[in-house]
């Protein structure tokens, strides 16, 4: 597999995401502040000309949910998806979604200031996003409770972004002890090493 | 299964599905414009206050793109999701994606009129977004060429509502066409005649 990404971008997620799944995988420099992105090859590669993107063989997938989702599945020794059949699945899809989804809209409109009206809004509103998060963290030291999973590397991600990095959402207990239990994992680490040194 | 759903609403997608899919399921009616939503029944099956949900056995899932993900690998009859090791399943799994954080992005923003720069929006900008599926559906009749897939059902029931029915988005001769043979498939209809019917 190959990763193609970009240090300080959403790629961060993709990385930490690989040094779970513990499969061999490359990386490439995609470096979006010299338009590396805009390229014939990398379109073909992903048509938004987005980092981070992989490709495993034949298979093209971008979208740090989707690259999420894909790896976690055929990485099945690592344990980051609940299996098909598990119950615990449609929970975990639905915050992987959720991830990408909804705590990205709720940045966006932390970002951007604009009114929506809650019932309309695929997110609600980013205090409900932040209320739902906090009653499911509060239950257990994952997402999905007792176990890791892929929804928490891009649940994970999206709270320390928005409440560590960048400070556009207030912090809560919760969130401070989970962002706190990511950032421990050596994987984690691993991840901020591999950025740290540029590739 | 159960599906919790509501007339006029992100339903319409979960319902064509469930249609498409060909597994036994009941219907549950969610009176969003009544509060059914905040109940503490309904925020037991999704924290969000969000239809549409589902349950199955002790499985829940909500979120479109995720009951679509979850439903479209049980129901592998249906051939709604390119399996494991298909080369094509990480394709499916970014327009899944796509069409939850991607085109509802493109929405808003073209809804709330804000601005943000392409290179930090996860969608790019609403053209961005058009462009890219035009370009995919200019190569096949569905988002994977020749397969009908979930990935569809996100990205069509996206397409339609923001190009035929609340005409946010220019139409183009590929998004006509493409919504046109959505609304062509019996399921479609079938879930069309069950929101008419009001359940
Ligand atoms: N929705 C995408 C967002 C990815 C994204 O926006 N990446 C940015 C960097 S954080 C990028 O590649 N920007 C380059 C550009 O738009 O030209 C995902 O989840 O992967
Ligand atoms: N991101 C969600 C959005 C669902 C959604 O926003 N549903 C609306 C109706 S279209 C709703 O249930 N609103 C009720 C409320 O927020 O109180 C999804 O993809 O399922």
């Amino acid at each position: 597999m190959k990763l193609y990404w970009c240090p300080q971008s959403r790629s961060a997620t993709a990385l930490w995401l690989m040094e779970e799944a513990g499969l061999p995988y490359e990386r490439e420099l995609i470096d979006i502040r010299k338009g590396d992105q805009s390229t014939d090859a990398f379109r073909a590669i992903n048509p938004m000309m987005k980092v981070p993107a992989l490709v495993d063989g034949e298979a093209q997938v971008a979208e740090v949910a989707a690259i999420c989702l894909y790896v976690a599945d055929i990485a099945a020794g690592a344990g980051l998806a609940p299996a098909l059949g598990d119950p615990l699945r449609g929970r975990y899809l639905q915050y992987v979604v959720f991830g990408a989804a909804g705590i990205e809209a709720a940045i966006t409109q932390l970002y951007a200031k604009f009114d929506m009206p809650t019932v309309s809004a695929g997110w609600g509103s980013a205090e409900r996003v932040c209320d739902v998060l906090d009653g499911e963290l509060q239950k257990g030291d994952w997402i999905l409770g007792e176990r890791f999973s892929a929804a928490d590397i891009v649940v994970g991600s999206g709270l320390h972004f928005a409440v560590k990095a960048f400070k556009m959402v207030p912090s809560r207990p919760s969130f401070d002890a989970y962002i706190a239990r990511c950032e421990a994992r050596p994987a984690w680490q691993r991840a901020r090493a591999i950025e740290a040194a540029g590739g």
